[in-house]
């Protein structure tokens, strides 16, 4: 008799997305005529830049080559790419990241729904709310949780709300905490952590013995050379940080998918007994025995982002994606919304008009502007009574939903 | 204070293939003119087919154009590899397998490394031994074991003995257990199950309610046409297995990642109440909260191993390992060795000479002949006194690598 694992009947619905997609064609099914501009998953729509498409090409031409066959390749990433990523991710911001330390993945949503793995059931989580839903729901899935209660927070969970109030960057909390998940550029608020942020969490976790998961999926997008890209650029960091990078957002990889995580060598955990582990050791046995690394052509198209043209290219593909986001920012609140965000990060952070709850303004949106946002509430109980609007769009889709928006809410 | 998930402290030193690595890397540094053959970890030599490197090409140009650009696919896989998979794997074979129930991944090694996730961490294991060790080492990293012992046998978990007696196909366990994995043709012995054994298999388990995880990944290896390629194609199955497939083997995919798991929708697990619970839609949410499918040009060249060219040029592919398997089976049989399997699997597995160790025999083999093999006793202690030989390799290595073998244990 196989026993299932229980904790997954307590999550919440669906998983947000497929949820979302899932109302969205039932709509679409019903009013087969209505050109729906999607503004929620946060998906690229550019093609790929020419410096990528190249690369893939080549590395597709010289798999096919008796000398250039590729088969399984080194468990954490090819050298060529990770000696990129320390160069141009790191040291180029005065941050030394050794090659060791650098773990290529298929995606920032696998690394941050896995590094949980390697730490206890006990260990006391937290999570700035809202957050990104994989955080909360593969510590939930790993038993880390009790249920949830009608606005679907867990028990076991320490929640810290990202508020108007604390510029949608909350403060460490009072008490201590095992493991932080943090992200910014934040998805979903679209705001952005200060030097003087992250520093005042680094003093924390270094206080606490707590370990800081720092997603950093979004960095290309810091408009301000000023603000940290990486949290290692604070001093301490080091020892209590794992980042995480992504090219999904920043070189239109979300269907190609790579990403890395850096867990520094003098990162531990502890034991019941006291004694201290090495943490990217754990990480570098879970990797090596339930993953195989990514395509050798991926890798060499991430690589490819390094080089001078796939530099400039993604570049402008960002700052076309940053401009479409001023567009919904000025124009949503000229149209009279409340909206935060948007300025270093792809995403735009509404209130909802009229105190609507987050799945109503969703249904309005649809059903009378025919765009689709992200409900708040599906990031955690703190994004109730908000909407997250997505700049990954076309030009003319982005203005025609501001159009559009400001036409349905004014009646 | 983070404390570590402790099960990894139960682990055997490292994963098995990077520990062969590190051994081999340390004999070349030592002997830097040793000319090593490796027939160690099975992976593949041959360039991809055309078919496919021109498949990956498409896709690539098809990226970099504006209507062409594909983001985050459908969770699951998209339906033009989905339907491929069902009509050539399936329906071709007599098998009906609905595209809900197909889950398209980027390896065998997760999906056989995840799948125990959607489980009680209360389920009684079983694995046939020896067996490959991803198995094994994630039901002890989620728990569901004791410490092991000096042979590497691990409390709790139920090893059946794949034995020169039983054919190395070991028959169902007289006592009822939650979840075996099963693997045929089997790595690393060689062996295949016929019709029969995966009959009593199916119906032992549906007697027990017990769940069967079904290894195929080198299915496309069977050279009679009679054994069974899927474990569906015995009656009864569709309601007590789930089966594993991969292209890293039959189509040179060890480099480019692409692999599918079957979880028919009738296929149950249970909860400590006893109410049952459909895998498939645990199955469905694991992956759509910790994982985000294939890269589109990869599910595209997986689609192009069932083009005419495509199911042509990999079985030419494929045929050539055989005749390697062949070779190695026949040389080493020839010279003096007792082998088994490579008749429909591209591993021979051998008794190693004169009662030598599975780690004794490798260093042998390393220092005397310079060939690689992998140390039987690395899968599991009824593996102790074998090694297993890839026939992943050029020709001429295997015909070089039987000679030296015959040379070396000559004296």
């Amino acid at each position: 008799m196989a026993l299932i694992n229980e904790n997954y009947g307590k999550l919440q619905t669906g998983y947000l997305f497929p949820e979302i997609a899932r109302r969205v064609e039932e709509f679409s099914a019903a009013n087969p005529d209505a050109a729906i501009i999607r503004l929620g998953i946060g998906d690229i729509t550019l093609p790929l830049a020419p410096a990528i498409v190249e690369a893939l090409r080549a590395a597709a031409d010289e798999m096919g080559r008796e000398t250039g066959v590729h088969g399984y390749g080194p468990e954490n990433g090819y050298d060529f790419l990770i000696e990129a990523i320390c160069e141009h991710d790191y040291k180029a911001r005065g941050v030394e990241i050794a090659t060791d330390e650098v773990f290529v993945s298929d995606g920032s949503k696998q690394d941050s729904g896995n590094i949980q793995e390697i730490f206890g059931t006990q260990c006391k989580i937290a999570v700035t709310d809202p957050s990104y839903p994989v955080y909360v729901d593969t510590n939930v899935m790993a038993g880390r949780t009790g249920n949830a209660n009608t606005d679907g927070v867990y028990e076991g969970i320490r929640y810290l709300p990202a508020t108007e109030a604390n510029g949608f960057v909350p403060p460490p909390p009072e008490e201590p905490v095992d493991l932080v998940y943090l992200c910014s550029p934040n998805n979903p608020t679209g705001s952005v952590a200060s030097r003087e942020n992250l520093s005042s969490w680094v003093s924390w976790a270094r206080k606490n013995d707590s370990i800081l998961i720092f997603d950093a999926a979004y960095d290309a997008f810091i408009q301000d050379d000023d603000l940290p890209h990486s949290i290692y650029e604070i001093d301490g960091a080091l020892e209590c940080a794992i980042e995480m990078r992504s090219y999904s957002k920043r070189a239109g990889f979300t269907g190609v998918r790579c990403a890395y995580t850096v867990v520094p060598r003098q990162l531990e955990g502890t034991t019941a007994n006291g004694d201290r582990v090495c943490l990217a050791e754990l990480w570098s046995r879970r990797q090596a025995t339930k993953f195989n690394s990514v395509p050798y052509l991926v890798q060499r198209a991430a690589a490819a982002v390094y080089s001078p043209d796939g530099r400039k290219q993604t570049s402008e593909q960002v700052a076309f994606y940053m401009r479409n986001a001023m567009i919904l920012r000025e124009g949503l609140h000229a149209a009279g919304f409340c909206v935060f965000g948007g300025e270093h990060a792809p995403y735009v952070w509404m209130k909802t008009p009229g105190g609507l709850s987050s799945w109503d303004c969703f249904g309005e949106l649809l059903s009378k502007a025919h765009v689709v946002g992200t409900p708040g509430s599906g990031f955690g109980a703190s994004g109730e009574g908000y909407i997250r609007i997505s700049a990954f769009n076309s030009r003319e889709n982005v203005e025609e939903a501001v159009t559009r928006m400001r036409r349905a809410f004014s009646d």
